[in-house]
C-alpha cells in the first residue's frame, strides 16, 4: 500500500490541507508545522506524486489579461467578459494595466512568461508583432486584440472598426457637407482602421475634406477637449465630428458646452464604444456600439481552446460586427 | 580578473542582453542560443553573481493590487492612483479582480504569496482578518483598504465613511422628515460604518426611522434599482434616500424616472464616491466625494515604505476625509 497524504496528516497531527500546503508552497505554514510534516513524510516514506508535481509546474491555471487603460470603462467591461469565460473554464486571471506604454507591454509579457502563466490576452498598441511572436514561439499561448498576426501561433479578435467608422461617417454625411475626425493616437491599429472607414465614406460620397479636419488626440476625455479646441480654431469649423471613442466625444461635448454651441444643432457628434457614460450624458451620445464584454468573451474562448493540451489548430481570427446607436448628439 | 558577462557575450557572439536573458529566464531565448551561451559560460568559468541571483529570488519588484469590482469606476481610479506611486518607486503591479468573492480573495493572496510578489494592496470584503494575518506573518507586506487590523504587520487606509454618511444624512434631514438608506451588502465594512453615520445623524436630530427604511442591495446600478423599488413599495415611501454609492444612486434614479417621479422634488437622492458618472447624469448627483485616486496613492505610499529593507515600524492607519458635493439631486 502506498503511503497517502492522509497517513502523513494523521502522523503529523495536522489536516490534509496543511500537508498539501507544505508541499505546494501555496499557502504559508509555520516553520514548526512544516518540520513536523516533513519529518512524518520522511519517516513514512511519503513523496508527493511526481506526476502531480510536474503537472503543477507546467500548468498554473492562470491567465494574464494585458490592457491599455483600466480607467476607460471599455477595458474593465472587456476584462469582465473574458474573466467570466475563463473562470467557468477553471482559469484564474491577473490583469496588467500598461497605460499604453511599450515598456509596460513588454514587462507584462516578460512577467507572464517568467511566471509561467498558461496564456495571455494581449490588448496593446505599441509592441511590434515580431516581439510578440518571440513569446509565442517560446510556448506562451496568446490571443491578441486587434489586427491578426501572421502564422499559426496566435489568435486574434477585433471589431470591424472600418465598417463601423464608415457607417457613422456616412450617417453624418447624409445631413452635413463634411465631417471632421478626432482620431486616437495615429499609429494605434484601431486609429488606422477607423481612419480607413472615414476615408472610404468620404470617397464614396464624393466629398473632399478640408485640410486640418483630422486631428489626433489621445483616447481620453482630456484628449477630446484638445481635439475639439483644435477643430474650432479651424478657418471653417466643422458642423459634424466623428470621435475616436466615447471619452473623446465627452471631451468634445465639454468644449462645445463651454463655448455655448448646441449639440446637435450647431455641431453633431458621434462617438465609438457605447460605454455606460454614452447613454447618461446630456445630450445622449449617438455612437458606434462596440460590445466590450462580448469581445472579452470571444478572446477568452479562443485562449481556452488554444491552452487545451490537444490544441493543434491554426491562427484564428474573430471579427465582431458593430452597429450605429442613434441617440441625441447627431 | 573575474570573467564578466561581456566576456561570455563576446565568446558566444550574442548581445549582453541575450546572456542576461539566458540566466534570468525572463525572456525566451532559442534553445540553440541558450546552448551556445551556456557553453561559453562553462568554458570561461563564468557564473552569474550569487548575490545578484539571491536578490532576484527574494525581490520581484512586483506588487499585487486586489480589488472587488473593476467595472465600478471607483476601483480603476483607485488602482491608477496606486500605480502612479508604485511605478515611480520602481514597482510593477498586477491587478486581481475578485468580484467580491471570498474564494477569489484567498486565491489572489495565495497567488501573491506563492509567486513571491513583494507586497499586496488588498481591498476585500470577505476575508476574515486572521486569514489575512497568516500571510503577513509569513512575510508578505500588506496594506488593506478598510478597517485597520490588529498588530504591527499591516497598514491600512480608509475614508472617514462614518463622518461622510452622517454629513449626507444631516443635510437631507434639514429639509426632510426622515431619510431612507439603500445600503450595500450589510456585512461589508463600509456598509457598517456608513450605517453608523446614518444612525448617528438620525439620533442627533431626534428622528426615528420607520421600519423598512434601510434596505440592503449590492453595490451596483442593478442593486440600486432593486433597493429603490423596495422603498417605493413601503406604506410610507421615503422622500429622501441616501445611497451606498453612486452606482446604487444611478439605479435609484432609473427607477424614479420609470415611475415618473421627479428628483429632487418628489424624492431627493444622495450618493457616495463622486465617480465621473455622478456629474454627467441628469439630474447631477449630490454625493459624498471619496477621492479614489488619492486613497490609492496613500495605500501605495504605505506599502512602498513597508517593503523597504529597513522598515521596522508599527501598523499605520491613514484616514482620509470626505466632503459633500452639492449638485442637483438633493
Amino acid at each position: 500500500m502506498p503511503v497517502t497524504i492522509e497517513d502523513v496528516a494523521s502522523a503529523a497531527n495536522v489536516s490534509v490541507t496543511t500537508v498539501s500546503h507544505v508541499f505546494s508552497g501555496k499557502r504559508p505554514v509555520s516553520e514548526a508545522t512544516k518540520a513536523r510534516v516533513r519529518d512524518a513524510a520522511r519517516r513514512l516514506g511519503y513523496r508527493p506524486s511526481a506526476i502531480a508535481q510536474s503537472l503543477r509546474v507546467q500548468r498554473t491555471d492562470t491567465v494574464m489579461i494585458i490592457l491599455p487603460d483600466i480607467t476607460n470603462p471599455f477595458y474593465p467591461d472587456f476584462a469582465r467578459g473574458a474573466q467570466d469565460v475563463l473562470r467557468a473554464a477553471g482559469y484564474h486571471s491577473l490583469l496588467g494595466n500598461t497605460d499604453g506604454l511599450a515598456a509596460e507591454e513588454l514587462r507584462f509579457l516578460e512577467e507572464a512568461y517568467s511566471r509561467r502563466v498558461d496564456g495571455v490576452i494581449f490588448m496593446g498598441f505599441r509592441l511590434a508583432s515580431d516581439e510578440l511572436l518571440t513569446f509565442t514561439e517560446a510556448g506562451l499561448a496568446l490571443v491578441t486584440v486587434g489586427p491578426s498576426l501572421p502564422g499559426k501561433l496566435v489568435d486574434s479578435v477585433r471589431f470591424d472598426d472600418e465598417a463601423g467608422a464608415r457607417r457613422a461617417v456616412e450617417y453624418l454625411l447624409s445631413t452635413h457637407e463634411s465631417v471632421a475626425f478626432i482620431s486616437g493616437e495615429q499609429d494605434a491599429p484601431v486609429s488606422v482602421s477607423r481612419r480607413a472607414g472615414y476615408d472610404a465614406a468620404l470617397r464614396a460620397a464624393g466629398r473632399r475634406t478640408p485640410d486640418g479636419y483630422v486631428v489626433a488626440a489621445d483616447f481620453t476625455r482630456v484628449g477630446g477637449r484638445a481635439g475639439m479646441r483644435e477643430l474650432l480654431a479651424h478657418p471653417v469649423p466643422p458642423t459634424a465630428v466623428f470621435c475616436a471613442n466615447d471619452l473623446v466625444a465627452m471631451g468634445a461635448l465639454d468644449v462645445l458646452k463651454e463655448r455655448g454651441l448646441r449639440v446637435p444643432e450647431d455641431v453633431a457628434i458621434v462617438g465609438c464604444d457605447d460605454i455606460e457614460l454614452a447613454s447618461v450624458v446630456t445630450p445622449k451620445l449617438t455612437t458606434v456600439r462596440h460590445p466590450a464584454a462580448e469581445l472579452g468573451r470571444q478572446a477568452a474562448a479562443l485562449l481556452v481552446s488554444r491552452m487545451s493540451k490537444d490544441f493543434n489548430g491554426s491562427g484564428r481570427e474573430v471579427v465582431i460586427g458593430t452597429e450605429l446607436i442613434l441617440r441625441e448628439s447627431a
